[in-house]
């Protein structure tokens, strides 16, 4: 077996899909080396079972419960405990080397050449290209390199809030010392490179070996047809249609059988479609509500008025009075109700980056970092009656 | 004299204003090498005067009038135009090595050290970064290289319509065989990467020793008091005031004085401002009609409607009317008459890039492609009585 690792990272159910789909487009193309998988305390124990099913290795980062050096660093600098979640992957060592592949990314070829190059390998960021985009990289796993970039995180933070920061500070001879370590862009493909330079991505794009769908593109975000297993694509997102219709075909192929009604926030709710059948219109609705969420720049009650049992609760009184409304009105009713049921609503949170707190709409639409925000202050119970 | 030279483009009076510019900002930070620039028909006899003035080298680039390889090449792949135009930089056999700067950019620190660098070196597009952005390389002049270059431009054409597509074609082996012909971003510095990541703008920046002002945020196309010599600078390019600022600062001091209103276009316009003073009506009228046209995405009719005389006329009728609409309706109802004269308008064609032509306005914000339309096809003439 390989003692090399490719290494994903999930902080809840929703970002799991994306994990898997990772997973299994990493197996479609016929890898030798082993899956891991680091997960956070908002990944519900019905997902952990699947993980398990599909990666070698399923390894909890829970920075809170830990009492080493990671914590007391996290304790002088909370607000990096998003970017030490990341950081974690370097703990690995069982493994000799990993490449690091963040949950939004898809492997449309084998890759597997990328283990022949050395840490801290990666392409470059479409935003500031003389900085590496931490999507992708090749890195080798050791606890002094661990305790090396804590240390450094404790000493300097992070200049963009996330992990791509406080690696390119680090590893800042990335730029002008090796150009073997500036990976070719088609191993992580920007999603956003689709307009950003298109006459380039015509030209150069079918080389794409790992697509990195950036910004608001995620493909769980998108609406898809449960009856014709096809994605809509928004018009912005046209020539992401083959990358986004791969990811859903491999979500129903691979991934969607392994789902469970149990899990939370939108793994939860597609795992109670039927595949070939149109959806429920309470589906329909209670998806709709959960992508709009994605989209919102408001804050999200986690806590209590938008719990799904709040939502699910208001979308079947709104149905069975026949609100003409319908589903829309329903879900948007939900959020001004109250209660102190402790739910997570998971993909809201997922799609907000440290980078795209602050952010005008222009900037959200080009942000890049896919790290989703911390588990670790949101409480974490299984929905009911599900 | 030093051997090297700065080389620039200007293919009317507007792009003109530009390559002054980049000339005086290259002589404030004391670079020891010559300035060169190429011109086109389109510019006036005028321009070239100032020019000469302040380039060491002026050198006419006239591919309709050539019997040469590069008219040959011309007449099978018309639409290269444009792309050949910059080709030229490579006949300055007179100079050993050159750094190719667009009219677009802006020169901020001394970075005479690029001349160490071999051809051909640049750095990376924001758009595609596997690419380089072809607004400043360094290259070797030679006769071999052009032809060379002439015949892979027959042979492949251009992926992007461009010279960047075509450059980089060209010398493809510059993503990934050698770090030392990566420049450093900040040797060209895009203007929109103050947007598509901006903590890395505000981490780095400061470095910037040339910056270029891509897409629609050129300096002369802002509005510009005279009277206080700022910029008005839009709300979507705060993080450039100060660049825009400078721009303004330079053209104040070093170029405006050398202005006479003969020129064409915007030259022409701003040549009749007297600094210190506010401007007059007309001019106000005039200037902005000028800028308005660089943001409309329709064809201007450089021939006829929207020709220097028939604008000012029409400005004139109408303020001597004393209409409510003054300026802006004038301006908007001159487009509509016609006559047969023939001016240059310049800003409006020197916008549009080969790649912007079919873009959404999304993809025109960061269109980076500053070459300007070929002027071949259009007849130049002085414009008369001003």
């Amino acid at each position: 077996m390989s003692k090399n690792a490719w290494v994903t990272l999930a902080t809840n159910d929703s970002y799991s899909l994306g994990a898997l789909v990772v997973a299994h487009s990493l197996k479609r193309v016929h890898t030798v080396h082993q899956l891991a998988v680091l997960i956070t305390p908002g990944v519900s124990e019905a997902m952990r079972t699947k993980l398990r099913n599909v990666f070698n290795l399923v390894e909890e980062v829970n920075l809170l419960d830990s009492k080493d050096e990671a914590n007391l660093a996290l304790l002088k600098r909370p607000e990096l405990g998003i970017t030490f979640t990341k950081l974690h992957c370097w703990r690995l060592t069982q493994y000799e080397k990993c490449v690091f592949l963040d949950a939004d990314t898809l492997v449309l070829r084998n890759s597997d050449e990328l283990f022949e190059r050395e840490e801290l390998s990666a392409a470059p960021d479409i935003g500031w290209p003389d900085c590496f985009n931490s999507g992708v990289y090749v890195y080798r796993p050791s606890l002094e390199t661990f305790a090396s970039l804590l240390q450094f995180a404790v000493t300097n933070g992070s200049f963009d809030g996330g992990d791509q920061g406080l690696l390119n500070a680090y590893f800042s001879e990335w730029a002008h010392k090796d150009i073997q370590k500036h990976l070719p862009f088609v191993y992580n493909t920007s999603s956003v490179a689709t307009y950003s330079y298109l006459p380039a991505f015509k030209q150069f794009g079918h080389n794409t070996k790992i697509l990195h769908f950036i910004g608001v593109s995620k493909p769980w975000l998108q609406n898809f047809n449960s009856e014709t297993r096809k994605v809509y694509v928004p018009s912005e997102c046209y020539h992401l249609a083959n990358f986004l219709q791969y990811w859903w075909d491999i979500f129903c192929e691979d991934v969607h059988s392994r789902l469970s009604p149990d899990m939370c926030g939108l793994a939860g709710a597609l795992a109670q479609l039927h595949l070939g059948e149109a959806k429920s219109v309470e589906q329909e609705a209670y998806e709709e509500h959960m992508r709009r969420q994605c989209w919102e720049t408001g804050n999200i009650d986690y806590m209590g008025r938008d719990s799904f049992d709040n939502i699910w609760r208001r979308i079947q009184q709104t149905l069975n009075a026949g609100s003409a409304g319908g589903a829309s009105d329903a879900a948007t009713t939900a959020t001004t109700s109250t209660t102190s049921t402790v739910v997570t609503v998971a993909p809201a949170r997922s799609t907000r980056s440290p980078r795209s707190r602050s952010s005008t709409p222009k900037r959200d639409a080009r942000d890049r970092s896919p790290t989703p925000q911390p588990e670790d202050k949101v409480p974490v119970e299984k929905k009911e009656g599900n």
